[in-house]
């Protein structure tokens, strides 16, 4: 029988299944006897501030636990903050180790991305320095599907249904009058170019799918785009091309920089990437003389729950439950991750297991050269049968007075 | 039994239940007798060109009606011409009853919101003219439900329920960080602020809604908007605002124009009502200090068929049927329209009646005082009473490879 309680914390962007998770990780500590399972608010931040939450006054039933896997957004608050180094941070780590002591916690799990996964690291490896117990296992997510060490990651299923969902809506949409169009539709991702490349997801018998697709992987070269265009309008009235938020050009500018649009930086002096379809169908508009529309999609593509894939849902649901399974048993300075098999007819199959923490952490997975074909403007068929699965099953909301329910913070 | 063959067509805007209205005329004149029941292309412009198709050739069996029903977009394809006067454009109207004539059609029925009205009551009035028996009668749809003479508009039903589904979405993702922001959320609708008001269908016992909602209906004063946004904070870290794209300041301009971005016209130096969100959201960051996010939800609005209200649904087809079988009895210059009524126990019930298309073309129907707070920033539980009927049921959509079907043009 385990010994002990169990804490979790989510950090870093939401997900539309990263709850899904959290209960995976709540129901698994809870079967293998953990007395409490806690909740840090707002990540790691909480955890330092001994702000934590006893779930079980949450989590009061099943059908709570249902609501839970189906709130979009972490439902235990987030945030991005990032470990000090050892050396310059001590206190921080002292007041950590302490709070966990003080709720008698022998496993933390975390859900999170790369950047997170670095949380994991350095407490692993602060615990080794003062011989303390406590297990540290990170469990993954990301829309953006940007881990290495991982098949894919819990988050990135749903995301791509609702994106290839929305962007087979969008051409139905684009092609409704009898003119030559461009619309153009920007998705989120800055290095990696997952998302936008589900968006080829869309074609099918019944849909021809993105006429383009630009990812952050390939540099986008704007004189052959435009030829391309008139190229394709010639047998082809309305076309659809999905842009990565993060393209850039060849002098290393973001394709959004070109607007030259100075106010379009945040408060830390970041450029924010929003106003890359907008630019993209404006200098379109200009050079071809079609009608244009950008089209930002926006927060959905991370908290649409009302369009979940039910693999990506109940494979967070998993992984959570493994990675609290793990630190249960003694494992540490893991993550869990997902191995893709096949079943006996041959069919996606995948199996969990953990891997070592340094493998993922502060690291990222770009698409591969075999998903993206050799004009750099498509996916391949490659991308396809990897993505398919990934959004295979529906999830049906929870209904309340026509709305979705969710979990109440 | 009926002696002739119908036509139908599609105009304006597209909304996400507009070819289950198409099914419904299909359906009606079908059981009605009618031998052919054929589809203008793009519109009037389509029965001026005689681009016309015959529907059975499309629709083959009940589940391409099925899927057709949940097919986004104008499956006909749209178009926004205007009708000359008869005495400038007497050939256009000769081509039209060619057409007609040249097929015996005896029917016409047409989709579309105010503008198109206009085509059914220049039809109508140019058929008594020449003694021509063919009926002309309007089938209402409009996601802004801005139509006269109907409770609601097919089309407003289903966006009003994504808003609300993705409102909610988008306060839980809002609320994620422990921070001070405020979330804007730019919603469409240029004079009417139905669907901005819809937004306020997210709140419940799970979610405390939009903390404001910006109609067009109301001029909006930056000032007190800023001191309301800094009372609010006083108590609550993230708020959450949606806005009308229409929503115009005391000196007439739009707010988007405050931003005094000359290249936003189109090509008709039309202002094009983007970048309201956003502009909102710089003036808010700028002025109370807190992080801000400007959001712009697009097209899905009028095309998120993946998340469709059954009511909306189901009442698209009835009226589109009803409408078919007004005009085969001989009723013309008339539009189908929605009543509401209460059954036995005082539940919503809809009927569905005709009304002279004087009503309703060329006008529009804004949201009345009696749904809008004193305050002029929020709605009134009368409109959440008058709303939330219209977004009850949900429609799941057909599935194939983890994407939902549409039928193919």
């Amino acid at each position: 029988m385990f010994n002990g309680n169990v804490i979790v914390g989510q950090s870093g962007g939401p997900t539309a299944v990263i709850n899904s998770s959290l209960a995976g990780v709540y129901t698994a500590a809870k079967k293998a006897g953990a007395e409490k399972v806690y909740g840090m608010k707002y990540g790691i931040e909480g955890l330092i501030k001994n702000d934590i939450v006893d779930l079980d006054t949450k989590i009061k039933d099943p059908e709570n636990l249902e609501i839970l896997r189906r709130t979009p957004s972490s439902y235990l608050g987030s945030c991005r903050y990032r470990l000090p180094a050892e050396e310059v941070g001590k206190e921080i780590y002292e007041a950590i180790f302490a709070n966990l002591a003080e709720h008698n916690i022998t496993a933390m799990l975390y859900i999170g991305g790369n950047d997170s996964m670095d949380t994991i690291a350095k407490l692993h490896s602060y615990a080794a320095k003062i011989g303390s117990d406590i297990k540290f296992v990170g469990v993954p997510k990301s829309i953006d599907n940007d881990l290495p060490g991982t098949d894919h990651t819990p988050g990135f299923g749903s995301a791509a249904k609702y994106l290839g969902a929305v962007t087979k809506e969008i051409i139905c949409d684009a092609t409704v009058y009898d003119m030559k169009s461009v619309t153009v539709v920007e998705i989120m991702g800055r290095d990696a170019g997952w998302l936008t490349a589900a968006t080829a997801l869309s074609k099918g018998e019944d849909c021809d799918g993105p006429d383009m697709i630009l990812l952050p992987e390939r540099i986008l070269d704007l004189d052959k785009l435009i030829s391309k265009i008139e190229l394709l309008q010639e047998t082809k009235k309305s076309l659809t091309i999905t842009v990565s938020e993060g393209v850039k050009v060849a002098d290393g500018r973001y394709l959004c920089e070109l607007a030259g649009d100075e106010k379009r930086k945040d408060a830390f002096g970041h450029h924010m990437l929003s106003g890359t379809a907008q630019f993209l169908a404006d200098t379109i508009n200009r050079r071809v003389g079609c009608k244009t529309r950008g089209v930002e999609l926006n927060t959905p593509q991370r908290a649409a729950a009302h369009l979940l894939s039910k693999t990506d849902f109940d494979e967070a649901f998993m992984v959570g439950a493994v990675a609290a399974e793990a630190a249960i048993k003694g494992k540490t300075g893991e993550m869990a991750a997902f191995v893709r098999e096949k079943d006996a007819a041959g069919n996606y199959k995948v199996d969990i297991k953990t891997v070592a923490i340094s493998v993922v952490a502060n690291k990222e997975q770009i698409v591969p050269n075999e998903y993206i074909t050799a004009e750099g403007d498509n996916v391949t068929q490659a991308f396809i049968n990897y993505a398919r699965p990934l959004i295979e099953g529906y999830v049906e909301p929870i209904w309340k007075d026509g709305m979705p329910v969710v979990l109440k913070r």
